[in-house]
């Protein structure tokens, strides 16, 4: 199987986190040197990684710390990480890693079985999601599934099943052209990018069999927290009866998702690209990250199972 | 009355036109000199004026040519005019002016009387809008409705209803980024830009109490094409039970949107802005200018009425 440089976009050499730095694809395939936590940490807010990139880091800034001997500092270590973004449920995964290191096993032991576990959990999503497509089949997805749609092409296509795809270009990071559309092609797909505001035109043609997104958070009663836009998207599947396919992490602690936060970031993000300003100087702008998705405008989750 | 200089972008001194360059906008308020009816013509296909920007257009080439003595080059030209675009009715229009030009009344005559009673017309067309308008009201808006919606915000204001925007910015030319938002701004409202996958994260929140869009083209069922993105806003609203206000064109000889042709435009224009490459070198995208409505999805038509 061939692998996206997204699917694993955190490695570890030595002591160092290499992170491949996702604001600069696709022109460059670029990795950024994390020397210590507060490195790695920067890097999530700054939006350098993210989605399974940031479950990834998270367990490798631990690995880091364990080999840099700085076993004392797990706990002021996994404040920070739970401070940098609101929305992926940091918290859960640094209390998991914090009640391994009371365990007998030893933590790294842990950590590296985690990481072990995601994978072959994220390839098993990938064959899950595959099984729900037909042959000729078009696929609609919104943002990026951190290498997993190339993945889930590449096995469809080894059960004779050929797949198209229309990727959203996601304002305002532009992930589905960087990366989806990116991704898709280096693996040798058809993909055709549109704005993020054609998904019902297409839909209308009928040019779109199936929806598959991805999930920053999964709330206890199904809801959904992911990219922005990704609930415009399951309202529009939903009046032209598309289905509508989720790829899930483990599911948080919260009831639903009105008790997931939702980042707002600043609205220079948006108002201005690259340096290249977009907007009226003195315009304001308003940027929610995510949103929620209620849990009955998704057909199906296709949720993750770690075996430990 | 302040008009917003996207009300009437087209004007004539002596025998040459001025267009609004609505693609330099917001930077750059600036106009661009045709000579002739080719160069006006070039205007259209290149997106430098449009919506009611072409209509005035089309009625400026024909006193030009009045003016240049070119009488019997009516015919000519109108093909010329029904070929820039294809989704905006030009033809109905030349057909009118080719009727008057069999009339008794100096066609001059009836180009300026149409002339100002499209602009009566689209004055009361603010007026009735703003009559569906509460006080404290937050209106979302797509796209730009060519000065109608400063106007519509200042007869509000007058009857002592305050009201507020949203705007999205409107991929891939970002008319509402870079007009609309620019022009309630200039006239002092308050206008929140979102990118277009926003919409149903800010309906959800409750912050929005009424849409009001344009539409370049009003089928005799009642459907609209208008720019791409607003059959989405049209459906997330009818989810969220949103009202959709659409301030329409007289109607053309369609029977409904089916009949409507919908320009497609070269996919460069929305994998790059401005110079700068948004999308993977090689990438394809695909890039529907308008997209229809259907009739059932529009609250309330907010029509035309032309005298002559």
């Amino acid at each position: 199987m061939r692998f996206s440089p997204l699917f694993w976009p955190i490695r570890l050499k030595g002591s160092t986190i290499y992170i491949l730095d996702e604001t600069r694809l696709p022109q460059k395939l670029a990795y950024i040197k994390a020397r210590n936590y507060k490195q790695a940490c920067k890097a999530i807010k700054d939006m350098k990684t993210r989605a399974a990139g940031q479950v990834l880091l998270v367990m490798y800034i631990f690995l880091q710390l364990l080999k840099q001997g700085k076993r004392k500092e797990l706990a002021r270590v996994a404040l920070t990480i739970n401070k940098t973004r609101p929305t992926l449920s940091f918290k859960s995964l640094t209390d998991m890693v914090l009640g391994w290191s009371k365990n007998r096993v030893p933590l790294e032991k842990c950590l590296l079985g985690f990481l072990e576990g995601l994978k072959y959990s994220r390839i098993r999503q990938a064959e899950d999601a595959a099984k729900l497509l037909k042959n000729n089949d078009t696929v609609l997805t919104h943002c990026n599934i951190s290498g997993l749609m190339p993945l889930i092409a590449d096995i469809a296509s080894k059960q004779g099943k050929s797949l198209k795809f229309f990727a959203t270009e996601t304002r305002p990071y532009l992930q589905g052209s960087r990366l989806t559309a990116w991704e898709l092609r280096r693996a040798g797909f058809d993909v055709t990018l549109i704005t993020d505001n054609m998904v019902a035109s297409v839909m209308a043609q009928g040019r779109i069999d199936k929806v598959i997104v991805g999930a920053d958070h999964l709330a206890l009663n199904g809801d959904i927290a992911n990219k922005i836009g990704t609930y415009q998207i399951a309202v529009t599947a939903k009046y032209f009866r598309v289905p509508f396919y989720v790829i899930c992490p483990p599911p948080s602690d919260k009831k639903s998702g009105k008790e997931v936060k939702i980042e707002i970031r600043p609205d220079k993000e948006m108002l201005e690209y690259q340096g290249l300003r977009l907007a009226p100087v003195g315009a304001k702008g308003y940027y929610p990250a995510f949103d929620i998705t209620p849990y009955k405008l998704i057909t199906k989750h296709i949720r993750m199972e770690i075996k430990r």
